[in-house]
């Protein structure tokens, strides 16, 4: 059959006026990816009847699935069920599977007695089937009309995840048979995009027409992806495989992976591998590079702990770098980086360290030092590696490539490659 | 006049299949909400001609403003710049103030001789108004049709944010009076959604017709938001001021800040006032407080550093944790973050500290201690105070909801509430 198109709607007036960032559509678009379900549009709409039903009568035009997230709690601007009963005509009934499980979310957990307006959440649409909520209290609903199924889903992020891999994904493949859409993604690093476009416009202007590449930078990297579509599944297997096979050697000198990844995976599971580990001295990321080397499971394996030295009595007392240096050269400077990685590694007794320190921004700049410039120092039990990066992004930025370009030069090291 | 509408349309593959997270929506829904302007859609398409073209010809129909994100880069996937010069009429012209800024880039800042791919970016269609672009290579372009403004600007967040505060902003305010629409945001701590909406439903079903109330539960908290639309700013701002205090009393034994602000804004600031600091110990969440009081510009004034004692070594070796609590209560006990905050404080000589030891997920649960089981505590020259969580979201989400919780017990140490 012919390729199955979905539809991802929003709702919420904070999507619009810019208070929160969209994370769900990201996560069902990925997941609505992996089965082939190609993804047409994606609404956001604020908290107004008419505004949510136009979307809804839209998307069903084009698609075969319509998700919709948000305006299910249990507060007055949480529209999304009263609409969708109205739309579907149905009656409002209480799902009693999902009142028990409210009830026992409030008497044993938050040993609270439950409030009307709590039990109201058990309410569903009669016309829906009712996608059980093991993760809150707001249920997921499914309706079905004229061969186009209508998710509704919860706008918190781990519900919405919950429903979506529990029962949105099993019901859709269950239903269609969907044509296969086939990504395979790099990572490189040490390269502009364009120099990237230039070394293999080759390559690139001998695809064949059923596959696409989409260049996709961050984070001062560039991570390049590769997509097949088509009808048969194996055929596309072996000709994207091919072609990445190809994409592969043609930016070895800068691959850093070849799987859907980031810096930090890369360098985790290359530290696991080997069963080494390594420590951390911040001063301008204040822990960030930190959060990355720990915030993916089983990072307790090879990340042992870490000195923000954010202050520069922080630097000497705990990383004994010499008063001397940050008086004459300063506290963001070659020597310093080197004393930084050199002792947090020693104290800690690791194998590896990274340091930084730099000026973020939006101020703090001198004559010699302008804003963004960072340098970075790597350790092994050999040697202290450092380099310095001039950055133009604003703080947060400048923060997050900071520490992204850390963990490249610590992956140098740990290869052999400085 | 009319209240003045705008959509927003991304464009990218990625965004469809997605493998990167829409930030741009949110920045310039935000900008254009603060000038009176309203969003009434936003929409995501690929990098395809059909869709881009279907998706600014129905934008067109309703909106007075389009601004359009992505697809300027230089390689081949970037294919909005002809297509709005096909959609317009016009012709391929070098704008040589852009061609001089790019040749600067990378002569002088990438020292790297310029290839053809760059020289194009420097290209633009004859009938649009280049917006100069100071921070990157590819220019934003302006056109007008039909007392319609089209705004073209690129994907990359640091360039899209400068346009639009630099061209799209100012533009839009020449060109239009609108009608105000005026926000008032509060953040309250440690009361769910549903009770906070009990306590404050009078309040709600007071309002006038023309302020609304939204619920935005982020981080175990709830953010609430007034906003008043109508034609007479000064009258609004009278009314919303009303309602807004009556709502801060309301809440006033769980309200944080009466700003649009986050938590470690909060503190940061009561900390300044006080021109006294803090540092951190962080286990569970490997850095991650230590990032959120960093990241904001002037947060050396109070954040002295911290220990990241992920391994238990460290706590034991760094912080004085004995081995023995480690071995009989464990790492993720009162005993643990107490002596850690008391630690911290004491050897990196702050007047606070915050520490926190837990369980993040996705495994490393025991019979007494279950997975989002967390230990938080805080410390001033004076006393240490602890408190356990249990939480019940993914991993990454338990790091960011406990380093949340963690700044706000601090917060509560501070204004003597604990």
């Amino acid at each position: 059959m012919n390729s199955i198109q979905a539809t991802i709607i929003t709702i919420g007036d904070e999507l619009l006026i810019g208070q929160v960032i969209d994370t769900n559509s990201a996560y069902i678009a990925q997941a609505l990816n992996k089965i082939g379900v190609s993804v047409k549009t994606r609404i956001a709409v604020g908290d107004n009847k008419n505004d949510i039903i136009k979307a809804i009568n839209n998307a069903s035009i084009n698609s075969n699935i319509v998700i919709l997230t948000g305006g299910l709690g249990p507060t007055a601007d949480d529209i999304t069920k009263p609409l969708l009963n109205e739309y579907f005509g149905g009656e409002m009934v209480i799902h009693q599977p999902t009142l028990d499980h409210i009830t026992n979310i409030f008497v044993n957990r938050h040993k609270r007695p439950m409030i009307e307006r709590n039990r109201k959440q058990a309410e569903v649409p009669s016309v829906c089937e009712v996608l059980f909520n093991e993760t809150g209290t707001a249920p997921g609903m499914l309706f079905r009309k004229d061969d186009v199924l209508y998710f509704s889903l919860p706008g918190v992020p781990h519900e919405m995840r919950f429903l979506t891999d529990n029962h949105v994904i099993p019901t859709i493949t269950k239903t269609f048979v969907s044509n296969p859409i086939i990504h395979r993604t790099l990572l490189t690093a040490g390269i502009g995009e364009s120099f990237l476009a230039e070394m293999i416009s080759e390559f690139e202007n001998n695809l064949p027409t059923h596959i696409k590449l989409a260049y996709l930078p961050n984070f001062g990297m560039v991570r390049l992806r590769l997509t097949a579509t088509g009808t048969d599944e194996n055929t596309l297997k072996t000709s994207i495989e091919q072609e990445f096979v190809k994409l592969k050697n043609a930016v070895a000198e800068f691959l850093v992976t070849d799987k859907d990844e980031n810096m930090e995976v890369v360098v985790g599971s290359l530290l696991k591998e080997k069963n080494q580990t390594v420590a951390t001295a911040e001063s301008c990321t204040g822990g960030f590079i930190g959060h990355l080397l720990s915030k993916h499971a089983g990072s307790s394996q090879f990340y042992t702990g870490g000195i923000i030295s954010y202050d520069n009595r922080i630097k000497t007392e705990f990383l004994d770098v010499p008063t001397q240096i940050l008086q004459t050269v300063g506290a963001v400077s070659q020597e310093a980086v080197e004393q930084m990685a050199k002792a947090v590694r020693e104290k800690m007794n690791t194998d590896y360290a990274v340091s930084v320190s730099g000026i973020m921004g939006p101020s703090g700049q001198t004559d010699e030092k302008p804003l963004g410039m960072v340098w970075i120092g790597v350790a092994n039990r050999e040697k202290v590696v450092s380099k310095v990066f001039y950055l133009r992004f604003d703080r947060l930025r400048n923060i997050e490539v900071t520490a992204n370009q850390a963990i490249n030069l610590l992956r140098l090291l740990i290869i052999n490659k400085i």
